[in-house]
């Protein structure tokens, strides 16, 4: 089995060993991906570029805990979406190819509309 | 290669011939991350339970977008961070585990302070 | 002197007082607002409307507590930006009603581009 | 009547003549509340101090727009939860004054608990 689906595997088993889908709504588990990123977001506030590489040096274990949180929340609900997050990737990095073709948006950081 | 892998390596040769890592540092990543992720939330604002049911089966591809951009941040910044997102998640499994015990926090959605 | 001005300038001189003001750039106080925004959405999460409605009733000390940190932010914000808040309500209230006339929008909770 | 009380007054009107209340639970409220959070944050995205700068002289209006949202969202959930938000932020200062002495949090910014 590949990492991808070993990890979706293990987190539905967790959610399946406490009985815990019948709470699982879209609208819940957007908000539990959206407190997630927020306290990933938190690391970096009040802090310049360069406190910031030291924080992260240091803090390594508790980005690392905020990130896997997110990924558990976008893995559960492209599974309970039935989505395959995968192709989705694969689609979306399609997609922004062409809003952001090479040859104009290379070593620009202008939002696609205005290149 | 696997799945993941694969995505992972595909994100960043999308970033590279753009030449865009220059402008990412961890607090402007993670502020990516927070917007797209309120991006999905606003998907199932203003809606019941049923309407959301509809909405997604009408939207499926929009929602998979804002999906595909939130794992493109969480990718970004892990590799940036030289955080193995795999172990991430399997560690904050086993933490989450313990926190959770299944037979405190089966069928219970009470925060472990609480349980 | 009224009530918005009194808030106001008791918050500036709580800043004063502790020598705040050199850390606060627009960036960080934004991302401030975000996480307070994020703090007040969690006490909603995993409710249904009943269970909302009797969680306010005891908890709305905390509650009020998120919203009066929100507002902190939203007024040091607009002091530190020489905004004229009371002018940006007025004012946006009137380009919102003409986003939405009342003949149009009235019982609709729908989009401006869908009316 | 006061500054603040004609925009709650305001506000309220804008949104009976629409006949809007029937939508507005205090959960979508806060989703609201963060999506305008959002778009605030996004102006700052990508920029340095200077870029910043330079980017609100220009953009003013649309910035002063979108704290006006949050504001008219901060207002409404404040009205519709019976808080009084200015004896909220008073009290909320006081408690900050506590968590936050002059003598020790003057010229820090480091969190109350590891003052």
């Amino acid at each position: 089995m590949d990492r991808l689906e070993k990890i979706i595997k293990n987190i539905l088993e967790f959610r399946e060993e406490r009985d815990w889908e019948q709470f699982h709504n879209p609208k819940d588990l957007a908000i539990s991906l959206n407190l997630e990123a927020s306290e990933l977001l938190e690391h970096f506030q009040w802090k310049s570029d360069e406190e910031i590489e030291e924080y992260i040096a240091e803090n390594k274990d508790s980005i690392s805990q905020e990130l896997a949180d997110i990924l558990y929340w976008v893995l559960l609900i492209s599974h309970d979406l039935d989505i395959d997050i995968e192709s989705a990737v694969q689609e979306k990095l399609k997609l922004n190819a062409k809003k952001y073709p090479v040859e104009k948006a290379k070593g620009k950081h202008t939002k696609y509309t205005d290149l």
